[in-house]
């Protein structure tokens, strides 16, 4: 059902306290982070071996977290080390570790093949920390599945209609055709329009007397990650004279909770250099309104869809990126299956060999 | 599971805003009801055709709703008149109109075939606009299926224990038996009870000292609703002396909302002759605490029959009208089903004939 | 699912009133209890065989209960004696009854084959009616299956870890080995545990100085009852010198609810020699602070279950008892279920004979 060779983001980096365990559920597996002495981040099953106790309850002890239930303890391999009352610990005791990676603020965990676990696949979610880029960290659930947050992020046309009052302010958003190229895993997205009332969030970042020209340039990447690029500068601006222009670096990403609920976590950046540390905490406020407004419309349309699941959707020219994309996860998917058959069968060979 | 071609109330006229949008769910399908200019209600399908989003939660344009996701205009006739950002409107872009009727304050949708709406199947809700009887319209949702409050409505004798202190007040109603014969898609109900005490609830339309003889007169019709007569007289005066009874006439109908949850639309008149415009508002109070018992009674029914759905009922003589009415329902269904293979057939036989 | 031909406990007898109606449920059945006026219990299926509404909606009429629907009248043996407007009451028409025996202020209910019931059966409950005993009663409701409730009463070793502030106070009860041995339909299991400190609950019965000795002896029997003799004496006193020892008693029973929720009943009693009243109402405290950590931990367990219900348990030393009772389980069940053929079978050859 999910892509699993992937890196997922489960955190962000401040919500995985020092001193405690924190649990989070990603693709259904809860899953327990917490810190080693030397501050680096543990993921673990958070599910005991023994009797499946969330290992959440109970506590940390150096490097190690002790169930809460019967007392097994298990070190940051997820190996366990002690069992109360037995001399010897079977080979078998022991609770699943996740690879894991913590890359400009966000924390990640590796789903699939740890094998197959590579860096290298992390998203450029460079705005998240850097000195020129300033922001305020947003998380909200979802009661939907990650789908249909996703096709809502690949379709700006909705900044039309949903956020009329706040991320849109123009029917022209709509009206504009979006170009489309494929990246490493996903799809690039270009969206200009052209001499438009600015935006009403634009307000917190700058006084603009007339109408911009703006733009939204992102890449979408698997798992279900936006990366974008976006701003208006007055229409009788030259177009490289950024001067008067506001500039937006915004990086999202929607990891599947379960397969009917999601985590969505988000910043939009704006550049240091344009003006006091509170325009942040502005922007972030605004945004929150512009995705309340979304989360309210997925989940209303989630819900129709649940009352009634087979009723297809009706494509439109709009729809290239929703399309586009989920042929990307089918394919992904459907690698990832062949993939695994190619596995077992490599293995049944090499038995067969080694019996004959 | 639900008999289709018949006129389900979904809404009583009032609710039906004149600058905005209402949505309500009958048979499992959310229907939107919004005006025209000229207030004429218009009945679709709650759910855009593109991503499946309530068209609710978009807004009235003139005589059109544009969807509040991505912008797709439609008109009254559920037509696709204009998607953003495209040239030419696809034909499959339309959502399902509902044939609509409104008959005295009553608002009805046929949930059938289109063809087959026939104004002729209204019911007789004669009081719920009539210059000579007076009420206040009720609403009320039920947690259960529809058929559990029919077969509550088909059998008076519960009078005597659920409303023993409002509706009913006096064991013969249980004792005495109902007359049944058959009306066109339903059963007349004939109940007469001789000598009782008026009920607690006939305080509100006026004083009386003595026993009354009490009698309720109903039709009970597809898909679930009752129209009835019904009164008491002084034992001391002649049958055909009205001028010391009480005379009510209720219009009350259960529209299923999914097959586990329930609208029941219900209104109690009395003739306006019969005293200051208090009464109805009086009677109103009085029905709803009634009606509260009828909901307590039949949700813990209803949970009981979930928690063991294989449990069956035991058949008495007071059912006579329950086991009829849930016949006809039977039959009905039955029927459409025949015809729907019928109509499959001819389909078939047409292509075989056309190849040939 | 469950084992049937058991007295399983449905109520404190206290909890039963003497005017009224009281429901609970037990193994998936809402059971009706009741006081004739003797004062003797009576427990029906609570659903009338009619329409299947709840009897305890209606109403006490001598040691009679009429339904509050359609006012059919049961005697206490659950025989309808009464249909209103019907001369004759169908043979069928009866609701089930069921087995009950109070014993120790505890009220039971038997589930299987009525011929079966044996009081013989009925756990040595004492020290719930016992002069020289003292308790308050104690109910709490699980959200969660029985046998994970009994899992854990079988394996002390938690209490070293969920109750490390209240009933436990050290790592060695975990770290000590339970003897177990069979009794009729049960284990026995013996825990003791060698100089440790007071546990902090102690403190309600008596100052205590120094380290203790601890001893926990328990049957555990079906369908899910404990029955423990526990206590600690001063370590440098002798074994058979309890003047300075703390000396308990407690019973405790699990009953499904349904197949995923449970009832709790449980006191936990002391020596009233030992001292004031206000012991016990300490003691009860202390018990529900320790039984909410239980609770707590045995949800989330059940939640982690549910999440991936085919996940096993790993099987550990300490879980020697869970796996007998388990077992003892499993063999009772299939026992009941071979049972159940053999009836079957014997009904079928005696229907051959009478054939031919």
């Amino acid at each position: 059902m999910f892509v699993r060779n992937c890196w997922y983001v489960i955190a962000w980096d401040h919500e995985v306290p020092h001193d405690a365990l924190f649990s989070r559920t990603v693709l259904g597996e809860a899953i327990l982070l917490y810190r080693t002495g030397e501050g680096e981040i543990v993921a673990l099953r958070d599910r005991c071996c023994h009797r499946l106790a969330p290992l959440s309850k109970g506590r940390k002890e150096g490097d190690c977290v002790r169930c809460g239930y019967h007392g097994l303890l298990f070190d940051a391999t997820g190996r366990c080390i002690e069992i109360p009352g037995t001399e010897t610990v079977p080979e078998k005791a022991r609770v699943q570790r996740y690879p894991l990676a913590v890359k400009n603020k966000w924390v990640f965990v590796w789903m699939g093949d740890p094998a197959k676990a590579d860096l290298a696949l992390l998203p450029d979610n460079f705005s998240c920390d850097d000195p020129g880029w300033d922001y305020v960290p947003g998380y909200m659930h979802y009661a939907t599945p990650q789908q249909l947050i996703c096709d809502n992020l690949l379709d700006f046309s909705h900044l039309s209609y949903v956020h009329e009052k706040t991320l849109g302010g123009s029917s022209a958003i709509a009206q504009a055709r979006a170009e489309i190229e494929p990246v490493p895993r996903g799809i690039r997205v270009r969206r200009r329009v052209h001499d438009v009332p600015p935006p009403p969030y634009y307000r917190s970042v700058r006084e603009i007397a007339g109408n911009l020209d703006r733009w939204f340039v992102y890449d979408f990447v698997l798992p279900g990650t936006l990366l974008m690029h976006s701003g208006g500068r007055p229409v009788e601006d030259a177009e490289d004279d950024m001067r008067r222009a506001v500039r937006l670096h915004s990086c999202q990403t929607v990891t599947p909770e379960t397969g009917t609920t999601s985590h969505y976590f988000f910043q939009q950046s704006r550049r240091i250099e344009d003006g006091a540390p509170s325009i942040a905490e502005a922007l972030y406020r605004s945004l929150l309104v512009a995705f309340e407004e979304d989360r309210a419309m997925i989940t209303a349309q989630s819900q129709a869809i649940t009352a009634d699941p087979d009723q297809p959707m009706l494509l439109l020219a709009m729809d290239a990126a929703v399309v586009r994309f989920r042929k990307l996860v089918g394919d992904t998917l459907a690698a990832e299956r062949l993939d695994a058959v190619g596995t077992q069968l490599a293995r049944a060979e090499r038995d067969a060999r080694s019996i004959a």
